[in-house]
C-alpha cells in the first residue's frame, strides 16, 4: 500500500486525490488546506483527512469550525509520496520540506522549470522516474501533445512538428479571469514554451508551438501540422493514435463539432466532474497530404494529467512496469484500455 | 465621376457605401433597403438615397415612413458599377438583372464560388479586372492571407504556406449566433476552404489551411508558418511585410497584447465604425528558424475588404492603375500610404 498526500486542493489536488482514493494499492493519507473553502466541506463528506498548509492555516481552518489533522509536516511524516499541486512557481519553496521528510514527490507542469529531475508522460517515459526522489509531471498542453506525437512517431516517424495551441482562457470555477471578447497572444513573441516543454520528454524532436487564449473554459484546441519521416495514409496514422494509450477518437458527423459537445460526452457517460482524461482528436480531421499529417487535438486542461499523476506516484514507489501501473490506473478511472 | 450603388446594407454594405461617398471621383447614387431597420434612418440623415430591393420591401419601407426612390431595377439604371453586398450566396441570383441592365458588378467573397471571372486582391492583381463585367472581392481572411504572403512571397519566396485561422464567432450586432463558450471546429475535416480560396488570387501556391470558431466578435487571428524559398533574417521578413500596402505591424511591447487592443487602437484614433482595413502583423511574433518564417495575422472581418470594393470599382470602370487607385482609396480612408 502506498501511502499519498495530496499538497494543494486547486483543480488538480482535488481531482488526484479523488483517483487516488480509487487505486487498490493506494491510501490517501490527507490533502491540506489553505483557507476555509466550500471544497473542503465536500472532502470532509467524502472521508478526506485535511491538514493545515501552515499554522497560519491551521488557526483559521479550526476558527472555521474544520475538524484538521494537523499541518502539512504532519502530513509529511505519514506518507511514502506527496503529490505537489500547490499554487504555480511554488516547487522549489516546497521541496525543501519533502526532501527533509525523506518523501518522493510528484510534481506539476506549472511547479517551476527543473523542479524535479525527470519531465514525465507515463506512456513515454515511465522507467526514467526509477530511483529518482521525484518527478515533475508535465503540463496538460504537453502531456497532450507528447501522446499524440509520440504515437505518430513510434508508428511512422516525425521529422518535424508544427502546432498552434489555442488555450482556453482559465478554469469554469474561476470567476476572476478572462478574457471576455478578445484573441490574447500567448505571448506576442515565437515560439512559445510548449515546444521546449515537449522536448523534455521527446527529446531531439524539431517542434515549434504558437499560442494565444480565447474565451472558453472547457478545453484547448492544439491544429497539430506533422512532416512524417516515411509515407503513410490517413487511415495508418489515424490507427497508430487509436494504438496508443489515453486515446479518444471522435468524429464530427457523431455530433462532436466542438470542445464544448466533448464535455457534453463526458456529462452524459457519468464521468466524475466530467473530466476527459484522454487526447481527444478528431478522426475526421486527421489528413495526411504532401508528407504531412494534420489533425484537430482537444485536451481537457482540467483532467488530462490525472492518470499520469497516478503513475508517476507508482513509478517512484517501484515495483510496477509502466504497462501494470497504467492498466490499473485506467481501469479505476474508466479509461478504456487497449 | 463613377457612378456607384451598393445592393445590401448590412456589414460590408454599409462600410463600402460610406467609403464610396469619400471618393472624389465616385457617385453614390444609392443603397438597397429589404424593411424598416434602424440603419436605414442613420443612412438618411447621412444623405443616402435608399432603393427598395424588391416591391414587397418597397411597401414595406414606405408604410415605415421611409422615403424610398424606387426599387433595384430604378437604381441599376442610373449606375455605373452596382457592388453587391447582399446576403450569402446570392450573387448568381442577383447577377442577370446587373447583366441585363449593363452594369459592372463587384460581389463578395460569400456571393458564391465562381460568381465572377476574377478573383480580386488590388495589391496582387488589379490589372485582371481590366475589360471585365464583374470581379468578386475575395473574403476578409482570404484578403488577409493574399496580401501578407504575397508581400513575403514577392521578396523572399514561399515555397509553401501553412495557416491556422481562429475565426471570430460573428460580427459585435449579431445577436443571434455563438457559439458563448466553445471552440467550434470549422470545419471538423481538413484542410478547410481558405487555401484554394488563396490559390484564386496566388496561383501556384502551396498553401493548406485549418480554421475554427472562437467566441469572440471582433477580429480573426491567423497563425502563419511560411517556408521561405531563401534564407532571410526576421527584419528582412517585417520589412517586406511594412513595406507592403495596407499592412500595420503593431508589438506586444507597445500594448497590442490580443485582437481587441487592436480595435480599441482604431476607437482611439478616430478610425469610422473602429475600423481596421489594414492586415495587423504582430512584429514581435515575426521569427525565422530552420527555413520558416513564422507570424501573426490579425484580419478585421467587418473592414479589410471595404478599400478593396472601392479598388475593384475603379479597376472595373477603367482608367486607373492599381498604384492610382490604391492611393486615392487609401487617402480617403486614412490609411496610411506608402
Amino acid at each position: 500500500m502506498i501511502k499519498v498526500g495530496v499538497n494543494g486542493y486547486g483543480t488538480i489536488g482535488r481531482r488526484v486525490a479523488d483517483a487516488v482514493s480509487k487505486q487498490k494499492d493506494m491510501e490517501l493519507v490527507g490533502v491540506t488546506a489553505a483557507h476555509p473553502h466550500y471544497k473542503y466541506t465536500v472532502a470532509q463528506r467524502k472521508g478526506v483527512s485535511l491538514y493545515a498548509v501552515d499554522l497560519k492555516s491551521l488557526e483559521a481552518m479550526k476558527a472555521s469550525g474544520a475538524g484538521v489533522k494537523g499541518t502539512l509536516n504532519d502530513l509529511l511524516q505519514r506518507v511514502d509520496v506527496i503529490v505537489d499541486a500547490a499554487p504555480e512557481d511554488t516547487g522549489p519553496v516546497n521541496r525543501p520540506a519533502y526532501e527533509q521528510a525523506g518523501v518522493k514527490a510528484v510534481f506539476q507542469g506549472g511547479a517551476g522549470d527543473g523542479v524535479a529531475p525527470v519531465s514525465f508522460v507515463a506512456q513515454c517515459n515511465f522507467g526514467e522516474a526509477k530511483g529518482k526522489g521525484s518527478v515533475q509531471v508535465v503540463s496538460c498542453n504537453t502531456t497532450g501533445l507528447c501522446r499524440a506525437i509520440g504515437a505518430v512517431d513510434r508508428a511512422v516517424g516525425v521529422a518535424r512538428a508544427r502546432a498552434v495551441l489555442a488555450r482556453r482562457a482559465t478554469d469554469p470555477d474561476d470567476v476572476k479571469k478572462g478574457p471576455i471578447d478578445a484573441i490574447v497572444l500567448d505571448p506576442t513573441t515565437l515560439p512559445s514554451h510548449h515546444g521546449p516543454d515537449v522536448q523534455s520528454v521527446l527529446r531531439g524532436l524539431d517542434i515549434v508551438t504558437m499560442a494565444f487564449k480565447v474565451p472558453t473554459t472547457h478545453m484547448h484546441l492544439h491544429s497539430l501540422i506533422l512532416s512524417l519521416k516515411k509515407q503513410a495514409t490517413k487511415e495508418e496514422v489515424a490507427a497508430a493514435l487509436q494504438a496508443a494509450p489515453r486515446m479518444m477518437l471522435v468524429d464530427g458527423k457523431s455530433g462532436f463539432k466542438s470542445t464544448a459537445n466533448v464535455i457534453d460526452w463526458a456529462r452524459e457517460s457519468g464521468r466524475d466532474r466530467n473530466d476527459v482524461y484522454e487526447d481527444v482528436v478528431w478522426r475526421d480531421s486527421v489528413t495526411v497530404a504532401g508528407g504531412e499529417a494534420y489533425m484537430f487535438l482537444g485536451v481537457h486542461q482540467e483532467a488530462i494529467v490525472v492518470p499520469e499523476n497516478i503513475d508517476a506516484i507508482r513509478a517512484l514507489a517501484g515495483g510496477y512496469t509502466a504497462e501494470e501501473s497504467m492498466r490499473l490506473t485506467d481501469e479505476s478511472l474508466g479509461i478504456p484500455h487497449r
